[in-house]
């Protein structure tokens, strides 16, 4: 192989792609007041148990309706709100009703007190803050998932979840991306040929 | 819009799409046999500095390669290195060469004394660890971005950086997918829709 050429860019958040979520929460003291904010700095930070890691600004709204509530959830994007998720990350919960402004509704979150899931979210991350981290310009919420409520129709009979179904979007140096083709699966690189072929007929 | 119907499942890792890059690390007492790791749960976790993290479960032999020399490289990947970025994820450091299986070559790493880069990757990250999280099944490496290595040709004449032509792919609930159709830009949601279809021409 021969080796490609590199130039060096200042240090930056190019990690590419990241999710794009949008996090809910609302204040226990003003429940009927949710928030949903559109968040790309999240991940899975560990499996057992599971736990997501959200980043916020200090000065976002929603930072302070997760410190105060101690919840948040993680709704996953598609195709169809994406608009609207942009839309809550250019706004601010603190003038606006974000929910009033796209369209999108709330709806209980399963497990959690105050905090809501977003309705038509294909699936929704229910959290409770396990610890809050000062790194510089953004708090790392780390929450521990305690339920997870799916979409429905995106079980099939025997109560397999097709997430390649959900049409999810990605973020990447600014964009939102729909997620495209499936070129594999975990473990592929070393499945026989024949199970390979067989459990790639599902997405081709 | 009427609400969808929602199933409760267990609480589990399903933050999807993902990030999936090849980690990569080295002992500062044996430079000359490196590592690189398939990571999914890693994120970008601050700006300012930019700040990057990566769970990685005790018994990976690339847990001891971060801990020993305080640096690590988040190597973007794109379907080309695809395969190999699989192989690297089911195979252990401890006893598999895994360039010499896969093909892939180690270059140094910028602004780094021990964790080389993995050569052909879009992009790669160098970072310093500043801090180390013990969450349970996993322990969370947090980053300091101090360089980035971009490949020369995802920079235009007049170095903008095209992200979209990287080929990058994701990883969503244990399948890796292409990053696909471009479909908004952070803000588009407020843009005039003049704006909004000279940004997109680039895209289409």
């Amino acid at each position: 192989m021969s080796k490609p050429e590199y130039t060096m860019l200042p240090p930056s958040t190019l990690l590419c792609p990241t999710p794009v979520v949008l996090v809910s929460s609302a204040d226990p003291k003003q429940p009927e007041k949710p928030d949903m904010v559109t968040v790309a700095w999240a991940g899975t930070v560990n499996s057992e148990p599971p736990m997501v890691s959200v980043s916020l600004r200090k000065d976002r709204w929603s930072h302070g309706l997760i410190t105060a509530s101690g919840e948040f959830v993680v709704n996953l994007a598609d195709e169809k709100i994406a608009r609207a998720l942009d839309f809550c990350g250019v706004r601010s919960g603190r003038d606006t009703d974000k929910a009033k402004e796209t369209g999108l509704d709330y709806i209980p979150a399963d497990e959690l007190e105050t905090a809501p899931a977003v309705a038509g979210a294909p699936l929704s991350l229910c959290c409770k803050v396990r610890r809050i981290l000062e790194l510089g310009s953004h708090d790392m919420f780390i929450g521990e998932v305690v339920s997870v409520m799916v979409r429905k129709d995106l079980l099939d009979a025997d109560g397999k979840l097709h997430m390649e179904k959900a049409g999810l979007i990605a973020y990447s140096h600014g964009l939102y991306q729909k997620l495209g083709d499936v070129i594999g699966f975990f473990g592929w690189s070393v499945a026989r040929e024949d199970v390979f072929e067989r459990r790639m007929r599902d997405y081709r």
